[in-house]
């Protein structure tokens, strides 16, 4: 039997931590939280991820804004934006929405973003304090929503083999950097790996984000591991699946699993309202402080 | 017994080519690379390995300068050194050495140097590349010259299961990002790992970067791996030796080793001494180009 572990207290909590350091915060400043949601072309899934972000932001009292350029838009185009954006004092957070279309210069644009605005930890100050310090304030969200849950349930991280799969900028990478720093000893799995199975079966701590949906079960992991399932989208049978085959969610091998829906995915939305209130405070305590 | 790799041969390549660039660009541009070299303080070890870069240097033909502060300079004063350095059309590279005094802030220093004449790969530019490329022009000299060396002996790096002891920011984390993007299985070992034996002996390749000095010997590797022996200093008998125990060169396992010294560091320098090559010539062509 698997334990199943569930993102939604810790999203809860977080939440309503946020809430009240937003009313404290707007005692205090008399601002409240504004975050900009900038999209280029119209790509449907992060349409979702959008939509998911603004109810959470609206239930704790961030006001979410979006900027929708055309497609054909240059990389200029969204640059200029951005700098627009960050210029503005109402404006406490800027999270572009990805894939961009191929024909502008991502780094570029991800750059443009004032460090202090960059919810998502994608300009080169945040990429650099994560490589050198394991940890930023304002990091990527689901690789934090991940280390979120381990703590929550108190797994062990210090001294635990983790296996990642997966080596994407926002998932496998930093939490190679971010568990390593916590003394972990890491090992990155990725598709030209050989004999995969040999490998996540040392494993303490399994984390899938390949978006191979049900490729893994109870063959690729330990009795007694736990796995933290980063995958999502609809499965053989139109079900939202992640990366672990929920067939095996009732099998004899014992284990922790997170729950596809419900785990991981929660914990992201939530974290990125963290770091826009914690973006919103840093902004407004300087001016306060300035007056 | 031991296959004992050099650096010797790599490093001369390295450096011939070097010189050639060098003549052929100075017909072109008529003007000589010069580095400057950046010191705080008077740190023994670091003036050493200033000396050999400085040797290097004279022989292809760069001009090495120093520049020297003293132990009480703020950081303010490194970053004004550095601003004049970067605006200053005649100087191709920076190199700061480390390590600074602790009241330095190394992180604002670091980027305070013009990314394309960033010679060690510190800025957060060439920091940010190799997160999101697993490959920059200037990267941490030392783990290139790792990645040079597997190069050079036909050591496949693709599918290899690769094992990196120590967690550095010049070793252990760049040569993560590199091997992983060159589709190795990479495992980070550090001083707080369990059972670093059981993991070592699964390397194909090892590479071994803790300045714990011949603490690493047989008993640490797979018959038939590749060792690459990253550390150096004064051994139990004042002799030079690396994190692997010589005594070990001549055992019965086979394996395949680079030496100490001869092996990584020759290669480093050589390097070091190409990205000041690099840096010069595309200052140089923009500058050529502009007239």
């Amino acid at each position: 039997m698997k334990e199943l572990l569930t993102g939604k207290q810790i999203a809860e909590e977080i939440l309503e931590n946020s809430a009240e350091r937003i009313r404290l915060g707007h005692q205090k400043y008399s601002t409240t939280p504004c975050v900009a949601i900038v999209y280029v072309g119209d790509d449907e899934a992060s349409r979702i991820y959008a939509y998911q972000k603004r109810k959470a932001c609206a239930r704790v009292g961030i006001r979410a804004v979006e900027y929708g350029l055309e497609y054909t838009a240059s990389t200029e185009d969204v640059i200029e934006l951005i700098y627009k954006l960050d210029a503005d004092i109402g404006t406490h957070g800027i999270m572009v929405q990805t894939p961009l279309p191929k024909h502008i210069d991502a780094d570029r644009v991800f750059d443009s973003i004032l460090y202090s605005k960059d919810i998502d930890g994608v300009t080169q100050w945040n990429v650099y304090k994560l490589y050198k310090y394991g940890h930023t304030e304002l990091g990527p969200c689901t690789a934090e929503a991940v280390v979120a849950l381990l703590d929550h349930y108190n797994i062990p991280i210090s001294g635990a083999r983790v296996v990642v799969v997966g080596r994407s900028d926002t998932v496998g990478k930093p939490l190679t950097l971010m568990l390593t720093q916590r003394d972990a000893t890491v090992t990155i799995v990725h598709t030209k790996t050989k004999k995969t199975k040999e490998i996540t079966k040392q494993a303490d701590i399994l984390i899938l984000a390949t978006g191979d949906l049900e490729k893994f079960d109870d063959t690729y992991i330990k009795e007694g591991a736990t796995v933290i399932d980063v995958g999502i989208g609809k499965g053989s049978s139109n079900k939202t699946v992640g990366d672990f085959n929920q067939a095996d969610y009732t099998s004899n091998k014992k284990a922790r699993i997170s729950k596809v829906p419900g785990g991981v995915g929660a914990v992201t939305t939530a974290i990125s309202v963290e770091h826009i209130v914690y973006a919103w405070e840093k902004i407004s305590e300087r001016k306060h402080t300035e007056k």
